[in-house]
């Protein structure tokens, strides 16, 4: 099973891919990235995730480093040399190697990397699998809109949530609301039929996923609240579930010791993979 | 003017060391690092910041790669190969290479990168350049006090001072109270003759030389009020400066519009960098 990646130009065998120890993405996280979806051949909002990485890369000062057709490009025949057809596409972009300085180097190459990792393609026609969260204090910096790589504080939150027995985290800030996952987006249904997920803000990543699916709903005539739920909220919702590139729709089955509706992946929420699924497959 | 790095066990020419693209190093910031100082031969405070290399390690849930001692051996020999006497060590410690996901890959081998930099010995019987300093909102994450490389939001702060004519910046909590530089401590000299600087916490970075300086001037009879100040209170303070492993001691002689004491270095502070010097020398 050879795969290659594509690192600054080239395409490499995997275990090869390597970038230099001064590489900004390294020493300092100055690095921003997307994971696309690719669905049965299909590069899934491909588009929306290459617009976000250009948000992303100007919030920093960056600028992108080829245009969006030219990473298309290059996404398409990564996807090409290492034969997948249902695969999450990682892309990430650095500032590019310099002597270490806290401030930005000028005219550095910025880095770009790429892998293609074969995955079983979401499939809303077979029972989804619930997840139990945990509720850990939001410990992340203040600019989470922007998909950098500084992620210690999520992947140690979800290791938190592991380590005592569940399955991610639900990030919650001082008062009492729920942020969002560690890598996904947070939903409920609520009593009255309303699905609630957070307005897009400098606390939370504007999920392509979400966004897709406030858009499908919308279309099915299901109506969207989008604010801020509260930790004590989300336990009385009728159902939950999590949104991302990578696991698609996920129904939440438990958070903290609160089993959420009968404690099994509710109807609303399978109809909402469904409808996702759908879309996937148009 | 060959350099060598190490990486993963070797010496390595600089330009060809690098890392895998999955180090969790590169993708996660999932790592931590220390900077030390190498003036004239003698190594500062070594031990102290391999302690602290060990105890952010075990905070991520890692263990020290191996032994203090070790790591002394290694840093002796970058040294000798790169025939520097007065240089900046930096030593780095990832999760190593995994699979992207974001709770922590078990048995995975850790990275250990190191470099030597070689910069102008500290002379504190020249007079020292001052810095001015922009205050700017703390963005970082809750958990400073872990020398992580999730150094995004510090490396941001530090280029927005820069863009705005500054030379770094400090940071401030919403109530308006300075934790630190962008990669160093904040020190005040109070009207009443104490020398002030915030309390180690989990907002900020305990730095070698802060210890250092906080011994060295309570040994000088001089009194120290770990507390944290205001930035109106930094504002009015007599003299200002900062304190860092590679910067030593820099004074301060501007915060925002307005200039401490005035506008040049303070006696005072040229007293405490005579004694970090001395401390040096000995």
């Amino acid at each position: 099973m050879s795969r290659f990646a594509y690192v600054n130009g080239a395409y490499v065998p995997h275990e090869h891919a390597s970038v230099h120890i001064e590489d900004r993405g390294f020493q300092f996280a100055d690095s921003v990235y997307e994971v696309i979806y690719l669905y049965k051949g299909k590069l899934i909002d491909a588009e929306a995730h290459l617009k976000r990485l250009e948000h992303s890369l100007n919030e920093l000062d960056m600028d992108m480093p080829k245009s969006r057709a030219a990473f298309m490009v290059t996404i398409k025949e990564l996807v090409r040399r290492n034969r997948v057809k249902t695969a999450l596409i990682y892309v990430q972009v650095t500032r590019g190697s310099a002597v270490r300085d806290f401030s930005y180097p000028e005219n550095t190459m910025p880095s770009v990397v790429m892998t293609a990792r074969r995955v079983a393609p979401f499939d809303a026609n077979v029972p989804l699998k619930g997840i139990k969260v945990m509720s850990l204090p939001d410990i992340r910096w203040a600019r989470c809109d922007i998909k950098t790589t500084s992620l210690l504080a999520a992947s140690m939150s979800k290791q938190k949530a592991q380590d005592n027995g569940f399955d991610d985290a639900w990030l919650v800030t001082d008062d009492q609301f729920v942020t969002e996952g560690t890598s996904n987006n947070a939903w409920i249904l609520r009593e009255d039929g309303r699905l609630q997920t957070r307005k897009p803000s400098h606390e939370i990543l504007n999920g392509i996923t979400r966004q897709a699916i406030i858009k499908l709903a919308g279309q099915k005539g299901i109506e969207i609240l989008e604010d801020a739920f509260s930790l004590d909220e989300a336990k009385k919702a009728k159902e939950a579930f999590v949104t991302s590139s990578s696991a698609c729709v996920k129904p939440v089955i438990q958070i903290d010791d609160t089993t959420i509706a009968d404690g099994k992946p509710g109807l609303f929420t399978q109809q909402i993979a469904k409808i996702y699924a759908d879309f996937l497959e148009e």
